[in-house]
């Protein structure tokens, strides 16, 4: 088996190998040739910790495993990440442990491909504005992806704690768009597409802010409780997500459907648009949601990638089991 | 983070380390300072595999982590184990992963751990005769450990395939005891404790073939639709287990359940024993039954001691993740 440390992760797995492999994932979910497992999520009752397993297996792409990792909130007083993911790689044909890939920077890299799938499946083409809700440590991940999707020139961006909105500012520039610092009726008003990644438990963004054409992806929405966004904009939106079960269930969407404002139905998985079984965007003056909800599928996919890579460029650590 | 392979844990782990690994997450679960998490087991699609994880936190010994693992049909023809199992273990301080286990060997052991804990807190104490149902791969580590926990002088042993038989009694001749292939009613007329430790998915041993005053362990029944003991046993025995949730649901017991014969709270908990908050065995007639299904947490229990004992000795191999 290989180990392939975080370190590694970073130097041979890239933003387009992401997507790539998100891209396929999700079309092989629509498909019926991968599955997601039922997620565990235990708050183990020591050091305030949620912990658990996000596990599936991708028949197509041959992906089998796990990432197991969880939310110490203790950690970064002690110099650590708070999030600890490890992905788990399971040979298909023996079982037999086949690669432990370091997942925290893959986690960020695999959160920012889902997003700019849907950018690029369901965005406007002349999408100029990108805005962006959110400026902690997951937001540059997605503001460089997102950006590689359409012809941006501008990012505008709000934080509840405009403190961190400079950091978010200077990525901007590092890919050369404009940055500006807003509010969220200016954001709402410039932007063609709008990313949400944030741990917001109540609606950051109006229905009545969002202007006909937009495309937002809410990322930040994992859990029962969480919210991002007005329910009624998913009401007023046509909305797409990685998978059904838990957009309606954990996702933005759980808020929605749970005021009866929308129906399982009214949900699209984004893999039927990545078959082409689905049209996607059927206007420019339609607005689309995708609620990125965050698979287990998707962990493994980048995780696959990434392992072979590193075995391929020989920078994986070999030992036995 | 450290990696104690197969090779290593058959250096480093023995018998009577398992046994109190076993015995003392027994009483940590009976105490609700350990608990299982929800087990993940999936017909995979793909090579005909049941793939999935066992896990869980016992607060008291702090392990957190899974064994992952599951059964292939076709490794056998490859030269690999049908069974495949690794154990991550993670400090539940931090989160980060702490030690990859090999699974496999600790499985076997912490099986025949259970059984032997088992006798050791229930069988009459004058046993002299070892009952074996069941001569496979795992029949030999249940032998080992039984028969270091009460003065035995005789096993007698059945199995579905009899030529399987001498590999077992190769093991009774080597550990000192006199061995003896009986029939099922020869079995239960002479054995005093019998182990159970088959695939069986119909009763080998009925109530009317065990006498009075035995301690049977039935270890092998992990799933749905498994049966190793006629259902009538269980309502003439005192039956313990190591979880009450899976007794009724995987384990031998779920038979007697379903048929009404006995009911949910006439199961009790091996670690209330161990704990001294039940009395165990009440009368030398009596007949007791543990139903060893198999926890996460006694997987846990075994690598954790495993991955320790490696560490202090020093052949564990270091890794940087």
């Amino acid at each position: 088996m290989i180990i392939v440390s975080e370190e590694i992760c970073q130097q041979v797995i890239g933003r387009q190998d992401a997507f790539d492999a998100v891209e396929a994932v999700f079309g092989a979910m629509a498909k019926g040739d991968a599955y997601n497992f039922p997620v565990i999520r235990e708050a183990i009752g020591h050091a305030d910790a949620l912990y658990g397993f996000k596990s599936g297996f991708d028949r197509a792409g041959l992906a089998l495993g796990l990432k197991s990792g969880g939310y110490w909130p203790g950690n970064a007083d002690k110099g650590l990440t708070n999030h600890q993911s490890t992905v788990f790689l399971f040979d298909p044909d023996t079982g037999k442990l086949k690669a432990l890939v370091g997942g925290n920077y893959l986690t960020a890299l695999r959160t920012a491909a889902a997003s700019s799938v849907s950018i690029a499946h369901l965005a406007r083409k002349d999408a100029k504005v990108l805005g962006m809700v959110g400026a902690g440590h997951q937001s540059a991940f997605q503001l460089r992806a997102a950006a590689e999707q359409r012809d941006f020139e501008k990012v505008v961006a709000w934080n509840p704690h405009p403190e961190m909105l400079p950091k978010l500012g200077e990525v901007a520039t590092q890919i050369g768009l404009e940055f500006e610092a807003v509010d969220r009726d200016q954001l709402g008003a410039e932007a063609d597409v709008i990313i949400t990644i944030t741990s917001a438990f109540e609606p950051l963004m109006m229905a009545s802010q969002i202007k006909p054409g937009t495309h937002i992806a809410c990322m930040g929405t994992d859990t029962v409780g969480k919210q991002e966004v007005d329910p009624a904009l998913l009401a007023a939106a046509t909305v797409f997500t990685d998978e059904v079960a838990q957009s309606i269930s954990l996702g933005e969407a759980q808020h929605a459907i749970a005021q009866g404002l929308i129906a399982e139905a009214d949900i699209t998985p984004i893999g039927n648009v990545i078959n082409s079984a689905h049209p996607g965007r059927s206007s420019a003056d339609e607005i689309t949601l995708f609620d990125g909800t965050g698979v287990g599928l998707q962990d493994l996919a980048v995780a696959s990638v990434a392992a072979d890579l590193a075995a391929k460029a020989g920078t994986a650590t070999r030992v036995a089991l």
